[in-house]
């Protein structure tokens, strides 16, 4: 680890500078204090088999078991950040590695998760901004536009960046994902000639396969231009111009009708507040026998995303639960809810590849931005990874059709 | 058709006594008012193919296309009746024989659903009494223990009165009704030494199935004491008691605990206020890896059972929608939606296989009760097909577990 060290480096984009003090070793012994905050973080999570120490060697530990790693505090200054705030300060701490950890980075995350988890629900979405158009493109500049190489460098052949499916555990990355866009047009019954609309694209491999594979058209929509060139250049290549027109454009201008309306990986990012907003996005534009397809990021009870996640990796991001969803978007349009399946693990195990794909791409990653960077991924995808391993994140498939159309499947589909 | 005569039979029990002037026939011609009256009635469905005729032969054609039946009114009391409250006295004119329908009644109504679309959701059930014990003994005695030699004339062998899952539209109800048993235990993956509780346990088909099959014990509970009644003697023939235990008892007390939680077309007849108390039933019940399954009747959007089919067939009953069970039930105790399949198709069929053979047994029907229950039941039968079907109703299998199990499908079933 060589922390502060990347700011040297002038080719490389600094994200989140870090003040070189902040992640400075103390050099006094731990006093009463200290030790008391340190007692006073260990108590918030501590059926967690963790151990926490000082820049001293103080060290408590937490929890029945065998200890599964340690966390280590540089300073005061990280210490005091944590008992103020955790929820923001742990991720700032370890971006700049004033928070040290040894041991397994995902199992340390996962205990405290489950140690967490007695937490009540309430109404946080209220306190969420809306994101208007503007806050939208300020929100997904910040983290899909940093560079089609970096994504490639660690994401599948397709570059496909949503839950992926695994037909069995140890399938790889590049079946899963294909396994997956193939069980959504299953699910959607596509076929040959439909009019299939698209809400947030990514690098439009779901629409080139839609096209490819099922002969339908995609209207596909995106604010990040770095994918929409990537997207448009593929179609190209592919020769499949004439049955995809990907649209620099937000969600609430999608216009025309469609057979299929489908979002992956989307829903999470539109916020709370606009959801009544996309519930009318898709009712203007389903047709009379269309059927949707919404794949997000949920949770069971309501709650905040990570504020540090919030903060540094997704501005303006909110997993909304099925309740959410289907109180603000699809029953005041009297949608008819088909078909729900919760693929948790399946993301758990996608981090999991992402994470070791990214973890031999990390000297590269550093050459390109710097350390403070990677490590502020490396914890992103570990913490991602825990969330959907805990069961303190879901990722739901929601499949549905207007009340009234009898064109639905008459069973369902598996992978 | 002969109402009212079966009021000469003294071995038949009269549930629904109508006065004999109810349907008798107006022998005076239609006033202007009359005339009125039915165009007002006409309007409220006036896109529905239907033509509605008064006593005299007036009468007034709606919608375009093929017309699918007559509406005849016999006297003007029914006419009035149905202007005043069209949804409870609709039901109450076709019982007494004091409206007469010609051509298909299932079509018909199926018209009058789609024409009836637009209506706006509400928060219906907060005007609902909850169910407290001696009310669901009381609503529960009206359906069920109508006699379990009434239900064998157009049950299934089985004798299970909830929705069947036919793998194919061709399958036969027995077939059908096994198979649907059978798709839900696998989606609760259920293996030998497992302890089950179910609640609403019908005649036992059920319970008896899981215990015969997947080795597993059961612990069944069930208010109607004629279906307790037939189901324990099911299990002493079967050999069974040794791992049954059908218990006569509100699903309030149920106690003990479980690897599976399931509730098969009960959750319909619990009631909206009574949500949060199921919920808590559900949470001291179900173990920390255990898996829960509810099958209940519902909709896309909030709206009152018909007011008819509440006074006549099911008190107390409310169908809710998916989002009113997550809110009230699942969400409180961060349960996690594991899948969800809609089979309101499936439910039009079943039906319509029961309407066929109650048709066939409606002489035998006629004798044990009379001619108004035969009518009752008719349009009952009728107007739940026409409502799955055109999509008014839904039917909705939920399965769930603990949000911080892993012990979950890695991939889901289908039948």
């Amino acid at each position: 680890m060589n922390v502060g060290a990347s700011s040297t480096r002038t080719q490389s984009v600094h994200l989140f500078p870090i003040p070189a003090h902040a992640c400075r070793v103390a050099h006094l012994p731990s006093t009463k204090f200290d030790r008391w905050a340190l007692a006073r973080i260990q108590r918030t999570v501590v059926s967690a088999p963790i151990r926490f120490e000082l820049w001293d060697g103080f060290a408590l530990d937490s929890g029945a078991g065998p200890r599964v790693g340690t966390i280590r505090f540089r300073n005061r200054r990280t210490l005091l950040g944590w008992v103020w705030d955790p929820d923001l300060n742990f991720g700032e701490a370890y971006m700049s590695g004033a928070v040290e950890t040894s041991g397994d980075l995902v199992s340390i995350l996962e205990a405290i998760y489950h140690a967490l988890e007695s937490s009540k629900p309430r109404a946080w979405w209220l306190w969420q901004p809306s994101n208007n158009g503007h806050a939208a493109k300020h929100n997904v500049h910040h983290h899909y536009d940093l560079g089609n190489d970096f994504y490639r460098l660690w994401l599948d052949r397709e570059m496909v960046y949503t839950c992926a499916y695994f037909p069995t555990p140890d399938a790889t990355l590049e079946d899963a994902q294909v396994a997956k866009m193939a069980l959504a047009c299953r699910k959607l019954r596509l076929k040959p000639g439909d009019r299939v609309i698209e809400a947030g694209c990514g690098w439009g491999s779901f629409a080139l396969f839609m096209a490819r594979h099922y002969g339908v058209s995609v209207r596909a929509f995106n604010i990040s231009s770095e994918q929409i060139a990537y997207a448009r250049s593929r179609a190209k290549v592919e020769g499949l111009t004439d049955r995809i027109e990907f649209v620099e454009d937000d969600y609430r201008n999608i216009r025309g009708t469609c057979d299929a309306f489908v979002s992956v990986g989307m829903l999470e990012h539109v916020g709370a507040p606009d959801f009544p907003t996309f519930g009318r996005v898709i009712d203007r534009s389903l047709s009379e026998n269309g059927r949707g397809l919404l794949h997000f990021i949920g949770r069971n009870q309501p709650a905040p995303l990570n504020p540090w996640i919030r903060k540094r990796i997704f501005p303006g991001a909110y997993p909304p639960t099925l309740r959410e969803v289907f109180e603000h978007v699809l029953e005041p349009h009297a949608f008819s809810v088909l078909d729900v399946e919760n693929l948790r693990l399946h993301y758990a195990k996608t981090l999991a590849h992402w994470r070791q794909r990214f973890s031999r791409s990390a000297p590269l990653v550093s050459e390109m931005f710097d350390e403070t960077f990677v490590r502020a991924w490396e914890l992103y995808l570990a913490g991602s990874e825990a969330a959907f391993g805990t069961g303190s994140m879901q990722l739901f498939q929601v499949l549905f059709a207007r009340g009234a159309s009898n064109a639905v499947p008459w069973t369902r589909v598996t992978g």
